[in-house]
């Protein structure tokens, strides 16, 4: 593990995306029209993606614990796809990268585990690191 | 929650993988050659799977917890993909789809955290069921 | 710990209640019209109940772990007052009644979380079990 | 989740109470001469309040995580009701109400739990928050 | 991890002790006395030893998750001496050794925190197995 | 738990030991050549330390949630043990040697685990704190 105690809390900022592809267009309907037997697909997997940017160090043994002081999740849909961006926010010694991509995962797992019993065909895409900002360097 | 306790206990199996793409050769070279500060990838990273598969029904609110009885993790390398397949099997009365599709995103996750130092354009790919057997209907 | 080794799977189910009590005709109109910032109040208060009772033997010393078969949220509201139910089934050696409590316990832990900004007069009354099959007594 | 990476950290403290009403003069007889056959139901409460406190931001989805600086748990008995008030501080930029309830609600489930075999009409009753200092505003 | 998808349920049962020693016969009377500030040191450890058995699986990465059946936890003094002796039971396909080692461990740890402000010199020595019985081979 | 909320950060430091003893040379040999079943014994055993650092304020009551800041764990074999030092840093109110003891009985722990279906013999010896820096006193 990296050695932080010597360094300063500063702002950091990272957001992620994950998209979930599905296999039919009625998928997308019997989401949009609240129709998915396990609820609300969205807010759902919001719960898991809030809970899960802040159980990261706890399942990856390199990752430093930190206080998460702010997420928020977006959804955007387009023809067969769900586009996630998840922002993570903290005022500490190291960055928020690992957690945003965790939180994206888990929200796309969760969309993946409500509607396997619809649609056998649903994938994970493309998790990956939009923007950070703070500490050595800036991306995106 | 789907309700399965009327249901019997049976076989199941399910394979699942994640792509993990590197931007340079030379971190291809350093988790090669062992030279990830960070310590071993592969290994660390199945510790990290190992562990994940069975914290899947604590961070997705409404898959069943089951027995995992059995977790494999392989790896294969090519040009700046690292391909990672994770085998899970119970014996129990629902599948271990989810649970495979969540090892197999640690996984990658946990090979994201150990990298970053080295190479800010990994990204994480496909994540996606290959195969299951037991329930219902078989996949792959 | 009670020792049930010796003891035979059997259906059990348990259902638990549990009362929320907000302090004005705002807040009630607030979660109805979907109008609370931090997201849908039923849906959100849902996942942490479902994950909840999936955690019950991490919390509690001396509750056995169990295979969680089923677990269905059902809310009822009336002027002050948000009525959530919840059942919980297994085919195990012992009973979910304490599941059930401890589920019905964070649905309304999470309610006050989400209505704290609006509402500081917030309680949660009357958590207590309503039905039980199977074991030695049946209740309800 | 609440954006508070741009609030400064102050002294909190939240003291928050749980009310378990037991049916019967026996069943507070039995707690009283430590014949209750799981263990010490004051001492096992308190353990899984204190560390039910410090659990609170990872079961419920918008609550931040932050460092328990303080917890103690107090006792009254008084007919059939046991009554517990917890006490939490911390010095951060948040407050540590839910903590406290969270904390409240564990002890309770947790004698619900152990008195479960000798009494079944144990329940939880007025889960409240009785006083808050920091913050915006003070309560009680 | 060892495939255990084709084994049979058997009645399992391991016993592991530890020992904690302190520095000096004031913490023996400390504890006895119930003089400790952190409260009773044989319940607190008591109720953290049985929250520890039921979490090996989420600590161990090989470790396969079990139905904890039973546990027991025995304490006995002598001279600087704490020894622990903890008991569990399972019906499952594997064994529970590795279970009361863990479960052992942190009530020896749990001792050494809550002594810590009264003894420098605490140690935890020889977490051993004592019996095991199920499996191809009985122990002890 | 004791009242930190009016103390100062301070860099703390802590360095505890786990002795493991295996019960034949050919064990040892085993782990050298990496022909333990399981995996690589030290590298899977230091992902289960550093979890499990993170992990100590969630499994003993009393014990502080702190920001870890850095781990380090070290290895030694001799004849038929293996030494694990373990190095935990923080900068924070209160201490590390806790979270070292507790690291160093988990990757001790996750070496019987590993071990077991070679050595029926492994057992942990003398898991002790070392050294200490910061707070009142200094020790080692």
């Amino acid at each position: 593990m990296v050695d932080i105690t010597q360094k300063q809390n500063t702002h950091r900022m990272a957001i992620a995306e994950a998209i979930v592809q599905v296999s039919s267009p009625e998928t997308m309907q019997a989401i949009a029209n609240g129709e998915v037997p396990k609820g609300d697909v969205f807010e759902m997997s919001r719960a898991a993606g809030l809970l899960g940017v802040k159980k990261t160090a706890e399942l990856l043994p390199d990752c430093h614990p930190l206080p998460i002081e702010f997420t928020a999740i977006r959804y955007e849909t387009k023809n067969l796809e769900i586009r996630i961006e998840i922002e993570v926010k903290t005022f500490y010694k190291t960055g928020v990268e690992v957690e945003a991509m965790h939180g994206a995962s888990l929200v796309a797992l969760n969309m993946y585990d409500m509607l396997k019993p619809l649609d056998k065909g649903v994938e994970i895409r493309h998790i990956r690191l939009l923007q950070k900002r703070g500490g050595k360097s800036d991306v995106g």
